[in-house]
C-alpha cells in the first residue's frame, strides 16, 4: 500500500473537468495513465487515456471502475460518500472517505476544525425558522446564510446586514438545510496549499494572497504580504486539518487574515480535499506543481519541490474574458492555460494565466 | 491560412513517441486537441483526444486523417514526403515538406546549408568502393561514414582513422548509400533551438552545450559557455536555414564549436525539423517550452517568451537509467519526467530530470 505506483500505473479520477483535466497532464509528465470517471464528458476526457461516463450514485459503475485502476482521486469534494466506498475495497481512495466526509458539509467542515482548536468563524446550524434567533445570538446581525451542502463559487449564499434579512435569505436558498457565519472583516484572503505523502511528509507552497469578483476567485498573488510569523501559523494551522484527517494529496485551506491587532490574526474560511484554484499559480512559478504533487501523493510517491522561482500573479478567466486570448498568448512573461471548453457560459471558468516575473521575496 | 487557430481546434501529429507525447501535453495547456497518426502504437497515444494506426505510406489513410485535422505536424524527420503530399491538399503540414526533404538526406541537408553560405564539416557522397578516393581526398582520413538516410542516435555510422578502414565500414553499413564527413575537432558541440511563426516572426532559445554517451545524447546544459558573441553567431546561423526553409515550428540545428582560434568557430553538424532533445531543458526551466511554441507556431499562434527563468542540467534516461526513478523524485531542484514506455530496452530513451538551480547568467 505505500510502495509507489511505478510509472505505468493508472490513477483513476473522478471527475471531468479542468481539475481532472491538469491532473491527467501532471501525471503524464511522471509516465502515469489517467482514466476519468464522469457524469459527463469534459475538458479532461480529451488527455486522458480512457474515459467512462457514468453517474457518481451508480455504485455498481463506480466499483467496475475501480477495479480498472490502481488508485483513485477526484477533482471535487461533492463525490458521493457512496461512491467512495463503492470504489475502495478495490482501489485506495485518496485522499480518503473522512476528508470527503467532512468538507461536503459547511457544518461539519466547521464543527471539526473548531473541534482541533483552530479559529474559525462563528457559525451555526439553521433547518427551521425558529433557529433564526439562536443562531443570530451566536454569529450576530452582519452574517452570511450558506447552504450546508452543494455550495461554491458563492453560489447558495446570501448576505444578512440585519436580523430582518435572514427570513428573506432563508427563502432565496429554498429553505435548505444552511450554516448561519458570523461576517469576518478581514484585510485580505490567503491560502495554505499543503501535500501530504503516504508516508506522512508534508510540503507547503508559498502562501497566495487571493481576490474575488462576483464570488469567484479573480487573482492569485505570490508572494502576499503575510509576515513570516503569520505565515508560520497559517501552516501550522494547515498542518493539522491535514494529519487530523490523515490526508493523502493536495489540501486547500481559505483563511481570513484579520490584522496583525487582531487577538486571532487567521481565521480558517473553508477547506477543499483536492487541488485548489488558488494554486494553479503553481504551474509556472515552481517546478512542481500542486497537480503533480498531488498525483505524487495519490501515487504513494515522495513528494516533489514545492519551492517558488518566480514572482507571479495568477489570473482566473471568467466567461468571456477568454476571447482575449490571441492577446494574452502574445504577452510576455504570461503562461496561458485554456481549459478546452466549448462554450464560455458566464461564470464559467474557461482559463487561467499565470503571469512570472523574477522572484523578490 | 495565417490566422490562429481558435481553441478547440485540433492539430494532428504523425508519431507516436515521447516527442509526440510531449506535443500534444503541450498542446493541451493552450486548449487545443491533437490527433495523433502513427505506425504502432506509442506514449503519445495516452494523452491525444485520438489515435489512428496506419502506415506512413498509406497515402489514403494519410489523406483521411487530414481531413479530420485542422494542421498537422510530425514528430520525426523520416515521414515519407508522398505522405506529406498526400495530407497537404486536406490540412496546412508545418513545417513544410522542404525542411522535411532536405532534413531526411544527410547529402542534401549538407549541400543546402553549404548552398547558404554556411559552414559543414567537409563532406562527400560514397555510392560504391570507387567513390573512397575521391571522398578520402575531399575529407582527410580521420572521417565519419554516415548513411545518406534514416540515421540517428549514431546508428548508421562508423568512424573511420584511416583510408584503409573505409572498405569495412562501408561494408558495416551494407554499401547503403552513405556521406563521408570530414572528422571536425570541435571544443563541444551546442544547439540552437529556434521557433518561427508563421508570420516569420523568430524566438531563439539560450544555447545549450550538449553531451553525448555511446553517439546518444546525454546531456544538455544552460547557460553554455559559449561567448555572447558566438551565440549571436549560431543565432544567425540557424536564422538562415529557418528563413531558406520558410521554416514553421521549432527547428533544432546542431553546431561543433572549434574554439575562438579558429577560422571558423561554428560549424553546422545537422539539423531537425521538429522539437530536439537538446530542447527538454525549456520544460522548466522556461515559462513556454520548445513543445508550447512548436504547437503555437504550427497553430499560427503569436510565439510564446522564449526567456529562461533558471539554470539547468538536463540528462536523458536512457534504457535501464529509468530504474532510478524513485530517487530522482525524491531529488530536491529535479523534474523528473518518464515517457510511459513499458520496455526499458538498451540505448531507449525513457525519460528525462531537468536539475535547476538559481539563473546566473
Amino acid at each position: 500500500m505505500s510502495a509507489p505506483l511505478p510509472p505505468g500505473s493508472t490513477i483513476g479520477i473522478l471527475g471531468s473537468g479542468q481539475l481532472g483535466r491538469m491532473l491527467s497532464l501532471a501525471a503524464a509528465r511522471l509516465g502515469l495513465k489517467c482514466a476519468i470517471y464522469a457524469d459527463v464528458p469534459g475538458p479532461a476526457f480529451d488527455v486522458a487515456q480512457r474515459s467512462v461516463e457514468g453517474a457518481y450514485d451508480d455504485t455498481a459503475a463506480i466499483a467496475a471502475f475501480a477495479k480498472t485502476v490502481d488508485v483513485i482521486t477526484y477533482e471535487f469534494e461533492n463525490v458521493p460518500l457512496a461512491a467512495a466506498d463503492a470504489a475502495a475495497p478495490h482501489a485506495p481512495v485518496r485522499p480518503g472517505a473522512k476528508a470527503l466526509a467532512v468538507s461536503q458539509d459547511r457544518l461539519d467542515e466547521k464543527s471539526f476544525v473548531s473541534s482541533l482548536g483552530l479559529p474559525v468563524a462563528p457559525f451555526a446550524l439553521i433547518e427551521t425558522p425558529e433557529d433564526f434567533a439562536t443562531a443570530l445570538a451566536a454569529t450576530g446581525e452582519r452574517a452570511i446564510l450558506k447552504t450546508r451542502r452543494f455550495g461554491y463559487d458563492g453560489k447558495g449564499q446570501a448576505r444578512i446586514g440585519k436580523a430582518s434579512d435572514l427570513s428573506g435569505a432563508f427563502d432565496e436558498i429554498k429553505r435548505a438545510p444552511a450554516v448561519l457565519e458570523g461576517f469576518v472583516d478581514f484585510k485580505y484572503e490567503v491560502s495554505v496549499l499543503v501535500v501530504r505523502a503516504v508516508s506522512g511528509d508534508m510540503r507547503f507552497y508559498d502562501i497566495p494572497l487571493n481576490t474575488h469578483k462576483n464570488g469567484i476567485l479573480d487573482t492569485s498573488t505570490v508572494p502576499s504580504p503575510l509576515s513570516a510569523a503569520h505565515a508560520d501559523r497559517a501552516r501550522e494551522i494547515a498542518a493539522r486539518i491535514a494529519e487530523a484527517l490523515d490526508y493523502v494529496g493536495l489540501l486547500g485551506v481559505e483563511m481570513f487574515y484579520l490584522g496583525e491587532d487582531s487577538a486571532e490574526p487567521l481565521v480558517v474560511n473553508e477547506m477543499a480535499p483536492r487541488v485548489h484554484n488558488s494554486g494553479h499559480w503553481t504551474m509556472d512559478a515552481c517546478l512542481c506543481s500542486q497537480f503533480e504533487n498531488h498525483m505524487r501523493a495519490v501515487a504513494g510517491w515522495p513528494l516533489g519541490p514545492t519551492d517558488r522561482h518566480s514572482d507571479v500573479v495568477m489570473t482566473n478567466l471568467i466567461g468571456n474574458d477568454v476571447d482575449a486570448w490571441t492577446g494574452l498568448a502574445a504577452e510576455p512573461g504570461t503562461a496561458v492555460h485554456l481549459y478546452g471548453k466549448a462554450d464560455a457560459r458566464p461564470g464559467r471558468k474557461m482559463g487561467h494565466v499565470n503571469r512570472i516575473a523574477g522572484k523578490t521575496a
